[in-house]
């Protein structure tokens, strides 16, 4: 399948965009094995990729600034895989996923979330920036930005 | 590219299992544009997608049950698409991928999501609901469970 630039898309927006970063298979679970501890080619192996397929999902990764590469030693040829900024700030994609899938997917589960140390569940929450509290799933609207300009 | 099921991937988590629901391209801006109101294929089309992927994507998002799809009326071969309980539910996944989108990707932006009618922004926020507060990204460890059952 020929895959298109979603930002040049009729209707452009961030979802769109950030979708051209990290919405190829294995992009996310590629970034929800770094925030497992993976660093290295070999760790990433683990999700079960292809080596070509991982290798080019790495790459576009870096290119993207989601990881930086940095070499194991100044001499080294290896290398390993750490998340940048840019890349820590997809937990909670990867947490609001991970929350719809405990909800409505059933199976089995290596891993999960916690606050810190405390073993405390983690869950992602919409919430309005002006009136400081939670918001209902049902009571987001998505507008056009003329139409949310003349609502304030 | 040949696709496997992430579910059968070594480390089964609910991640990959809402992936192999929603992670195909074009499927999550299928259901962003529900959101903003497309109910009828032709309403879908100004995704920009071809005819015969949008309607593969659809049937897949309506077999898995993020999609009604129901008759215009008792007589009629017409249909729409409403999104179910299930398929609300992705609200916070296409707010969090909205918000690092925001952040970091430059472009222009259709639409936007907001506090019911009020024009406010809204944002994800992680929260432990046991401190019952928010949870900074950094502090947000991925343990595997018996880790996590010793931490508690």
């Amino acid at each position: 399948m020929q895959k298109h630039t979603l930002s040049d898309l009729p209707l452009p927006c961030p979802v769109a965009r950030s979708l051209d970063v990290f919405g190829e298979w294995w992009s996310l679970l590629i970034v929800r094995d770094a925030f497992r501890g993976a660093r290295r080619f070999e760790d990433f192996r683990a999700l079960g990729a292809a080596d070509n397929i991982l290798s080019a999902r790495l790459k576009k990764l870096v290119d993207e600034g989601v990881f930086e590469k940095r070499a194991l030693s100044p001499t080294s040829k290896r290398y390993e895989y750490v998340l940048t900024e840019k890349g820590r700030d997809l937990m909670p994609v990867l947490a609001a996923i991970r929350m719809w899938g405990e909800r409505w997917t059933k199976g089995k589960d290596a891993t999960r979330l916690s606050h810190g140390t405390t073993g405390h569940p983690v869950s992602v929450k919409a919430w309005c920036t002006e009136c400081d509290r939670e918001i209902p799933v049902d009571d987001i609207s998505v507008q056009r930005p003329q139409q949310a300009r003349a609502a304030i």
